[in-house]
């Protein structure tokens, strides 16, 4: 069928399990042509097909509300639900966001992006409807490794003693983003096996019956073994502890199992789980032969041989020179070791584990748990490097400030993915990092120009012993520079003059020192001589620096692609505040306050007016002499 | 034994189990005496004092590190460790603090405050120690309600997995700082009661041995069904599929029981949990009592009757006053639901949920899961008030930034305990809320200047249908005025005038404002007139009056309890900077970037300088004149 003339999915209720399976094939072809073009999450939403297609049969969206955790596996819910013509323009500028979002359907009932908010998502959308009291089912779709992240534990413990009806689809796909860890995960291994226990639960019940009647105590005690024997041994024991209703594992990709099973559910009362073994990639071969995550989400590539369209990139992965530079230094500095919630791979710190796999810790989607075991490693002497996107830091916000800056724990905060991020969108800019550590007391933030001043950092932040530091660098790669064969240590808060200038002060660090190199060859052509400085330590400011510019009473531009509200030019105007530099001209250049969608960087600079056009009309605007009242002298 | 000379645990070695009983007796009355002039927490401890001794009498600490989560409960381990002779001065200024404090003594190995920390904390220590190379033992003391935070769920989900040598108590008190809720909970429960499982397992044991030989399939799945009873009925099961031995459950108050058991887990390899059941409030009848966290921690108190010394209070508490307008508001608009991660009493919604049971959710201490939760119910049209102190909010701020703000729905944030917040100290100091809001887009932020704004703003917070909504207030009680019959709207970002004035203007908010109305007076002896604004609107601003306040060219003074990096001050900074207010002179007073310890607020803000006097001494300041270059005209 053509999948474009798709309005809503009403359309899956007459057909049978034939008719389904063409569909899924088709699908499967359309997803593997588009995202070759465009790039997304190919393997989650591969493996989620037949799936999706059942819950939409089975179940009445948006009545019937489908929560998809993460999100990134929405794309088949997407197509069902009258987008597939979208997808040309996945994830691009103004296109089909990777994400569910409210405003594109009404399907789309729950945004996500973060991970394991799904569930309690769907306590509040199941207490509502009981409060209100409507008749809907509220299914939530969380991957196994979605699910030990803390606040889905949370959710799983709160609703199962509220004995709340809801439908918990747990899509096990045996990894997350990287293969999963944890015990959660061994307890799924063992469920996953578990058709041999219920194979004993029958042999064992005809074994009972064998028993003779021996009257009183102990045939009692034979009832309670029955009992006990049906909950461990249907296998979902955890599930079952916490109060759901367990059914599994059933076969993803079969429609007969899958619809069985959910329309069994959908008459049950209380919590019940759903344990689904889909096969993530699934029908694209590069993808089903994925072992570590690479196909979980990627660029464009070529459907017939799975390569991928590499972009040119002048020099390495920002990624990839932290986490070897750390590695390089653990070989001098045995204290030095490495913990990554579930993002080996995308911190690139496969080869640290593999050279020093004892001193690695990837401890799974548990942001939390990575932050204060950090600190405890710090506590004890140890160089913890937590390597962590900056969008996922914020769920680490208060173990970051009560564990690690309230106890000055020398942790070293590698934030990867700062400032924006690009296709992946609102959920995942990391553009509130600044704004949010630079107000914790004991906190040094630092962010490099160049990969060569990259990896002095990591040197700077492991030999640093005060207390924690926290380096910045942006997602995909360096701009080419040559790598200093020796490491040296950066003075904290220590700023460099880049470009030497008379008339105004850029300061910035980071991306957007190129950004003011272009604008200071513009302006410069029209006799306006800029200054860059190179202000690589966001907290603390380099003070004596600070007081030499601000004396020389010249425009200060600052540039952060971060929130502007209390990011680092809110720093340079509370300087100049306290040290009652009142006439000082400072202009801010930033994220304003509000959400930064989907699309290329440069397009969503360009949104916002964050553009080197503007920052050279910004300078020449500063510098237009001035009347009292801050009007222009005309 | 005279308490105070105790200098280290090494003296508990050589004790019998009768000197060990004395000695409880003599902690027991010394903290129910010291306490009931300083007050704290005399529940918790009162129910750990064996638990510690033991503790202390079968490992070496500080070698072996013993790790107190939440931390309230480490009093008797403070006795035990040389600090009795302290008790005199607990949680006040500059004396001990009623929490682990590294400075304090090299026995506190870890600091706390939040709960739920303690697993992860261990995990790090002792993946030091094994990468060290070192013995020691790691042993964290948690809660039964500490224990279903999420990040403590995330460290057993790890701990359990990497299979490391830990030894995790679990102090199981079956209630946390209220009666505990969720599946968790009655997970423990069953436990409690196991021990007619273990006796059935004795007795199927001698059932199976009459099952007659029948070879082969049978006897296979006899042998299997043995091993997973055991596995069940030891009754640990929910530990024992995380990973762990399961030990218990043991009575807390029995030294024998917890030596055989403590001694039994020192030898085990791989992570050990020890179930131990203690009694909150041990040995003081009003705190045995307890049914509802009354005696958690409280102020000073008659030992003899258990009646509180009631501090005299003007106005109704806070908490109180806002859970109750959300109660009668609750009784017009049926979208009112309230929820709260633990506190329905510190919260005061007892009201509440008996007025609408079926609209308050305890969800325990799970903070990520309240406030996504309260997101999710908004997505369905209801209007959830979200509980919480300020500086709990810090464990949700990923989730009210990426579920509530993003989304932009319609949560009523109540953040009680803004401010400093005195003897807890400086884990509790809700001073980094609107440093933490105040760059998240969408958000609007209020504080009120007495009880009667405080009734209008839950009603404005309530008929409020653009966006999130927090409403800042202090602990303790209001000043006492009288409050208005009928709830009225305050225009959003509206602020008011309170006191007019030509020299210079105070913009200001909450407690703040009385400090301002005492500086004004003494100015206005001096003929100084200054105005006060009433900045209830801490986002947005009040821009029409902004305005106008900067074009009259005279100095502004910001004060808040609260950080000043990034927070209201910086606003005003940057709206000024914004609107190129370039000559505005504007003095921020608030919090400086350190760390705040216990004491009393009044204390606490004098050590800052953060006081009338040098309120009124920076007015002066501000309104001299000035040169250029910002020194005083002489």
């Amino acid at each position: 069928m053509d999948l474009t003339s798709i309005k809503n999915p009403s359309f899956l209720k007459s057909m049978n399990h034939e008719q389904l399976g063409e569909l899924s094939q088709e699908i499967r072809s359309f997803l593997i042509e588009k995202l070759s073009v465009t790039g997304g999450h190919i393997g989650p939403n591969l493996g989620v097909v037949e799936l999706t297609i059942a819950l939409h049969k089975i179940f009445d969206s948006p009545k019937d509300k489908i929560i998809w955790d993460v999100g990134h596996q929405a794309y088949v819910h997407k197509i069902l639900t009258g987008r597939a013509d979208q997808f040309d323009t996945l994830r691009q500028f103004k296109g089909l966001c990777g994400f569910p979002k409210r405003i594109e359907s009404e399907h789309d009932v729950w945004e996500t992006g973060h991970s394991s908010t799904s569930l309690s998502a769907a306590m509040g959308m199941a207490a509502a409807r009981d409060i209100k009291k409507e008749k809907n089912h509220v299914i939530p779709v969380i991957g196994d490794g979605a699910l030990t992240g803390g606040m889905a534990l949370e959710a799983l413990n709160h609703i199962g003693d509220a004995n709340t009806d809801m439908i918990v689809i747990l899509n096990d796909n045996e990894m997350s983003i990287a293969p999963n860890v944890g015990a959660i995960h061994s307890v799924l291994g063992r469920m996953r096996t578990a058709n041999k226990y219920n194979k004993a639960k029958e042999e064992l019940e005809y074994l009972l019956k064998k028993i003779p009647a021996v009257g009183g105590k102990l045939a009692s005690t034979a009832e309670r073994v029955k009992d006990s024997l049906k909950y461990l041994l249907v296998s979902g024991v955890f599930f079952e502890e916490l109060g759901f209703t367990y059914l599994g594992p059933i076969d993803g990709h079969d429609f007969e199992d899958l619809e069985q099973n959910l329309q069994y559910a959908k008459k049950m009362k209380g919590p019940v789980l759903v344990h689904v073994i889909t096969k993530k990639g699934k029908g694209f071969k590069p993808a089903e032969e994925d072992k570590i995550g690479t196909w979980h989400g990627t660029g464009p590539y070529k459907m017939e041989t799975g390569d991928f369209v590499k972009a040119s990139a002048k020099g390495p992965s920002w990624s990839g020179l932290i986490a070897e530079t750390v590695r390089k230094v653990a070989r001098r500095d045995d204290r030095v070791v490495a913990i990554t919630p579930a993002m080996p791979v995308g911190s690139k710190l496969e080869g640290f584990a593999s050279e020093f796999p004892e001193r690695m810790f990837d401890v799974g989607i548990a942001e939390q748990h990575a932050a204060t075991m950090a600190a405890g490693m710090a506590a004890d002497g140890m160089k913890p490097f937590l390597a962590i996107y900056s969008t996922f830091l914020q769920r680490a916000y208060d173990q970051v400030l009560h564990d690690i800056a309230r106890q000055n724990l020398n942790v070293f905060i590698g934030i990867d993915r700062s400032g924006l991020v690009g296709a992946d969108g609102e959920t995942h800019q990391g553009v509130f990092d600044i704004a949010f550590l630079r107000h914790m007391p004991n906190m040094v933030i630092m962010m490099p120009k160049d990969e060569n001043e990259g990896q002095h950092m990591v040197h700077t932040a492991i030999s640093y012993d005060d207390g924690p530091i926290a380096l910045r660098y942006p997602r995909g790669n360096g701009i080419g520079v040559p790598l200093d064969k020796e490491l040296h240590h950066i003075p904290i808060g220590s700023w460099e003059v880049l470009r030497e200038g008379k008339d105004a002060v850029i300061l910035t660090f980071g991306t957007t020192i190129q950004m003011a190199f272009e604008a200071a060859e513009v302006l410069s052509m029209r006799g306006i001589e800029v200054e860059i400085v190179n202000a690589r330590f966001i907290k603390p400011l380099d003070e004596e620096m600070m007081h030499s510019i601000m004396k020389r009473n010249v425009p200060i531009i600052t540039i952060e692609e971060a929130v502007l509200a209390g990011g680092f030019g809110s720093a340079v105007l509370e300087f100049a505040n306290d040290h009652s530099y009142q006439n000082a001209v400072i202009d801010r250049m930033g994220i304003p306050d509000q959400f930064i969608e989907h699309g290329s960087v440069d397009q969503l600079l360009e949104e916002i007016g964050f553009t080197t056009t503007s920052l050279i009309e910004r300078v020449e605007e500063n510098i237009r002499p001035k009347q009292p009242d801050g009007s222009p002298v005309l």
